[in-house]
C-alpha cells in the first residue's frame, strides 16, 4: 500500500481573477472554505498556505488550526505574498529600500507561521522580481539584490528552511530566479545550508528544461527541498492538471526522484479557473497514483542499461510499457 | 505635416489586476478619469471603449460625451465585454444557450453605443471562446458556433461594421479565432460584407505570423477594417510599448499598409501594468511618428526591386537606412 | 482484428545530414535498401517515396517494383523534391520563372510516378516557399504564386489528387503554407476538387494548433486527404517517435478521425537521426495499435456528453481511462 | 575613429546543407576560398576556424597562413568539430569511452592550432552532447561527463583558454550546456581559471535569456571570454543578420559590454544560407558600427538614473533616441 503523501497549494481551492475576467472566475472564498474543499479531496494530507492569509477577513489562527484538523490536513509551507500591488516592481529587488524592508518583514512573519504550523519551509516565489523591458534594469544590481534578499532571510532564521520556486516569467516579463541553474548559482553564492529549491514541474517544462534533468541537478547540489506538479503547453504557466499533456515527462520526473531516494510530498500547483477544484485535484492525484504503480512496474535495471548506450527507443518502450500498463 | 490619426483602447488608461496581484497594479479608475488621461497624450484623437462601460459606477452618456469633448477625443469602436465571469466558458460558444443569447444581446447593446458615438465598429474579442484541455470540446461545434454567432450579429446590424480581433490564446489556452487565416476562413463562410478583421500586431507576432503578411492577406480579402499595435517577446501577449522589441517588423507592417493605400487610425493596445499610462502612450506614438517619417524616406522602388529577387540583404539595408535615419 | 493500414515516408529509412553533421548521421542508403528496411517493420504496408528517387544512382522502375513487392509494400504517394538547392528561394514562388517552370515539370513527372505505382496522390511540401527576413518578399506575390502553382498542377492532372503538407517553418524561417487554415484558404481559392491537405500531426502541434481541431476543420471542408504522425517539443519539427511526448493529443487526433468516419492510412513521418529505423517505426506503430484499442474502449457517448458541457475533467478522465488501460 | 575589431566564424563564408537541401545551398568551398571571401568584408580582421580544417582536401598550414596574411586576417579561435557523425551521441558525453577519448584528442589537436596561430582560445561547442528523448539518458552522468570533459582539457592545456559556447538545442533536442547559468555552474565546479564562456547573442535570445543579463552574469563571474552576434525569431537558432530582428536588445547587449569595460572582438556567427556571404557580413558590421556610434551618444548617467527607479519608459526613450539617431 502506498504511503506517499499528497499535497496542494491552498490556492488550488480559491477562485481567480485575470486581466480580462476582472470580476473573477467565481465568487471569492474564505481561507476556511478553501481548507474545507481541500479536505474533500481524496488522499490530500498537506497544504501550502499564502500569508497574509488569503480570502479576506480576519481569520484567527485557532480557526485555521481547527479547519485543518477537521479536514485531516497539515501545513507543509507558507508562501508570503511578495507579489501584490506594493511589490509590483519587485520584493527583494524593489528600487525602494523601504519596500525591500517590507518584503523582508513579511517573510519573517511568514517564518513565524511556519513555526506555528510546524511546517517545513517558507516558500519564496518572487514573481515580481525581474524586469519587463530592454534597458529597464541594471542586471548586476537586480541579481545582487535577489541573492542578498534570500540570504538575509536564511541567516535571520537558521532554524527554518527557505525554498525558492523559480519560474521563467509571469507576472514580470522575465523573472530573476528563472531556471534551476540560475537559482542554484544564486544559492551557492549565499552559502547558507537552509536555502533550497522548490521545483515546479510546469515552470521547468515551459522554461525549456527537462524537469527530470532539473530535479537531478538540484538533488546533486543537495538543494531539492520540495516540488509541485501541474502541466502546460510549454509556452506558458497554464497550471493544468498534472499529466494532462506531458504524462511521459512527468513519469520521468518521478522516476528521477525515486531512483535518488528522494522522499517528500507530491504536491499540486494547479489553477482550475473554470473547473471544479475538488474534481481537478482528484483527477491529478489519480494519475499520480498510476505513476506510483508504474514506478513499481518499471524495470530499473533494464532502463539503466538502455540509458548506458543512450538507446532512446528501448528506454521509451520500457517507460511506456510501465506507464500504460501493458 | 502628418495627418495620421492616432488612437488607443481606453483600457490603456485603466489599472490592471492579474492572478497574482489581485489587489491590482494601481487604484481603480473611473471611465472619466481614463478619458481625462487619454486627453493628456499628445496627438491622441480617438479611443475604443469597453461596454458595459468600465470603471464602475453608473456613468451617463452625457457625462462621457462631455469628457470626450473636453479632451478632443472621438470614439472609433466599442468593445463589448464578452469575456467576464459569466462568459468563462465562452460567449458565442458557451455550452449554455442562455449565455450565448446574453452575449448576443450585449453585442447588440454595444452596437447601439456605436451608433450613439458615431463610431466605426463593434469590436469582438471573444477571448473566452475556445478550449483549455485536450478532449474538452467538440471542435466542429465550437467553430460552427463561433462563425454563426458573429454572422448573426452582422445580419442583425447591417448598418454597422463588426471587427474580429483574433488572438492565439489567453485567457483560454486556445482561442477559436486564433489567426488571420482562420478568421478569414470564418468570415468567408459568413458571407456578410460588414465583418472584418482588427489586426493586433502583437497577436499576429506571437501567433507565429509575420504581421506584414497577415495585413496583406486581410487586405487582399477586403477585410482589414482596423488595427492596433504593441509589442511582445513572441511568446505571449505582453502588450508592451510599440517598437520596443520589434521595430523593424513594425516598420514592415506599416509599409504594407501604406503601399496598399490603407488609411485608418493607428491604434495602441498596450497594458502599462507598472508604467505611467500617458508616458507609455507618448513613447509609442513618438516612435510611430518616426515610422511615418521613415516611410517618407524609404525608397519604395528600390525595395520592390530587391523583393523581386528576394534579396534579403538589400531589402534590409534599405529598410534600416530609412528607419534609423542614416 | 484490426484492419488499419500503416505507412511511412521512405525517408524514415534513410540516413540524414544537417548543417553540423555534414558527413551524415550514417552511411548513405540506396532506395532499395530503404525499401528493404521498411519491409522489416511489422505491419507496415505502404510507403511514400520521394521523386527524383532518393539514394543516388539510376534505380529503374522495375527494380523498385520488385523491391516493393518482395517486402509486401505499396505506394501511397510520391513527394517531388521541390526543396533542394535549385529551389532554395522557392519552387512555386521562386523569383525565377524558369525555376517555377522546373518545379511544375518535376511535379508533373511525380504525377506520372503516382500513376505508375497506382498511388493515391502527389504530395507537395513546398518547404522553400516562404521567406526568411522582414522586408524580403512581396507577401501578396508570394501567396498568389503559392496558390496558382498548386492550382495549375491540379488542373493539369484532373485524374490525380494533390495534397499539401503545410508546416510553420524550416527550412525557410517562414513557410507560405504554414497552417491548416491558411492552406484551406488557398485551396478554396483554387476551386479544384482534387487538392487537399496532408495533415502532419507534428507540424500542427508546433504551429500552435490543436491537431484534433485542425483535422476537424480539414474534414469539415472535405479536404483531409492524408495524414502522418510523429512528435516534438512544440517548438520545432523534431520528428520524434509518435506518442513519445504527446500521447493524449495524439489520441484525441485519432479519436477525431474515427468519430468522423475518416478512413485512411496511418502514416509515420519520423526522422530517426541517431536511432535504428526499424525499431523506431516498430515503437511508433506499437503505440498506434494501443491507440486503436483505446478507441475501442473509449465511451464515445459519455465523452460527447462531457464535451457538451465543456467538462474538461470528466473528458480527460474518460480519455485517460481508455488510453492507459485502467 | 573606432578601434573596435570585428570578426567572424569562417563558416560564415562556407555553403551549407540541411536535412532537406542535401545537395547544399551552394557549391562546396575550400578553406582558402572562405578566407578570401572573409578578406573582402570591410573591417573584418579576425576569424574563428574549424578544425579539422573545413572545405575538404589537405590544406597545409603554410597555405592557410598565406591566405590569412594576404587578407589581413588573424585567428581568434579554433573550433574543433566535435559534432560530426562519429560524435552523433555526444563528444564529452558519448556512451563509448573510446569516442570520448577521440574528442579529447581532437580538442588537444585544436589546442596546438591555437598555439600555431597565436589565437586566443579553443572554442568548444558540444552540440551533440545532450539528449533527444525522455528517459534516454542518465542526467547525472551526462552532466558529470560534460563538466569533466572540459575540465580535463583545461588542465591538459593550462597555457590556453577554453571557451564554451552554450546553446539550448540543435542538433540534439536538448544540449547539456544550454544556458549561461548552467554553464557557469559547470565552470565553477571545474575550478579552472582558463575556462570561460563564449556568449552567442542568438543562443541566449532563443533560450529565453536577456542577452544583456547573461553577459552581465558571465562578466560578474569573470568568465566572459568571447562573444558573437546574429539574430533569430526567438524560437530557433536562425543565425540571421545581427540586428535584423532585435536591434534594441542587441544595443543593450553592447551597452552592457561597454559599461563593464569589456574589450574584445565583436564577432559574427551568421549562416547566410541563401544570401551572399560578403554582403551579409557587411550589412551586419554596418549595423554594429551604428551601435558603436549610438553608444557614444547614449547618456549613460541618465540611463542609470532611470534604471535606479526601473523607469522602463524613460530608459527606452533614451536608448531609442541614441540608437535611431534622433
Amino acid at each position: 500500500m502506498s504511503t506517499q503523501r499528497y499535497g496542494a497549494g491552498i490556492w488550488h481551492f480559491a477562485t481567480y481573477v485575470d486581466r480580462y475576467a476582472t470580476d473573477g472566475y467565481g465568487a471569492p472564498r474564505t481561507l476556511v472554505e478553501m481548507i474545507d474543499l481541500a479536505g474533500q479531496v481524496e488522499d490530500l494530507t498537506v497544504v501550502d498556505i499564502n500569508f497574509p492569509f488569503p480570502g479576506g477577513g480576519d481569520v484567527s489562527l485557532p480557526t485555521i488550526d481547527a479547519a485543518l484538523k477537521r479536514n485531516g490536513l497539515s501545513v507543509i509551507g507558507i508562501t508570503p505574498e511578495i507579489y501584490t500591488r506594493q511589490f509590483a516592481k519587485g520584493a527583494f529587488t524593489n528600487p525602494d529600500p523601504g519596500l525591500r524592508r517590507l518584503a523582508n518583514e513579511m517573510c519573517n512573519e511568514a517564518a513565524k507561521m511556519v513555526r506555528h504550523f510546524g511546517a517545513d519551509y517558507v516558500k519564496l516565489w518572487p514573481g515580481q522580481d525581474g524586469w519587463d523591458y530592454p534597458f529597464q534594469v541594471d542586471h548586476r544590481e537586480i541579481w545582487k539584490l535577489s541573492v542578498e534578499g534570500v540570504a538575509e532571510l536564511a541567516s535571520q532564521n537558521p532554524d527554518l528552511k527557505f525554498v525558492i520556486e523559480y519560474k521563467p516569467r509571469e507576472p514580470r516579463v522575465h523573472m530573476s530566479y528563472d531556471s534551476v541553474a540560475r537559482t542554484l548559482l544564486g544559492i551557492e553564492k549565499m552559502g547558507q545550508p537552509n536555502v533550497g529549491i522548490l521545483l515546479d514541474f510546469g515552470h521547468s517544462l515551459y522554461g525549456g528544461e527537462s524537469p527530470a534533468d532539473a530535479a537531478q541537478l538540484a538533488i546533486d547540489h543537495g538543494r531539492l527541498f520540495g516540488m509541485d506538479v501541474n502541466d502546460n503547453l510549454r509556452g506558458w504557466d497554464d497550471d493544468m492538471i498534472a499529466g494532462s499533456v506531458h504524462p511521459i515527462e512527468l513519469f520521468e520526473f518521478f522516476w528521477t526522484l525515486r531512483k535518488n531516494g528522494w522522499e517528500g510530498v507530491w504536491q499540486l500547483d494547479q489553477f482550475p479557473f473554470r473547473e471544479d477544484s475538488v474534481e481537478t485535484a482528484n483527477s491529478a492525484i489519480g494519475f499520480l497514483k498510476r505513476i506510483e504503480r508504474a514506478l513499481d512496474r518499471l524495470d530499473f535495471d533494464a532502463l539503466k542499461a538502455a540509458q548506458k548506450r543512450q538507446d532512446a527507443v528501448a528506454a521509451l518502450n520500457l517507460a511506456r510499457g510501465a506507464l500504460f500498463g501493458d
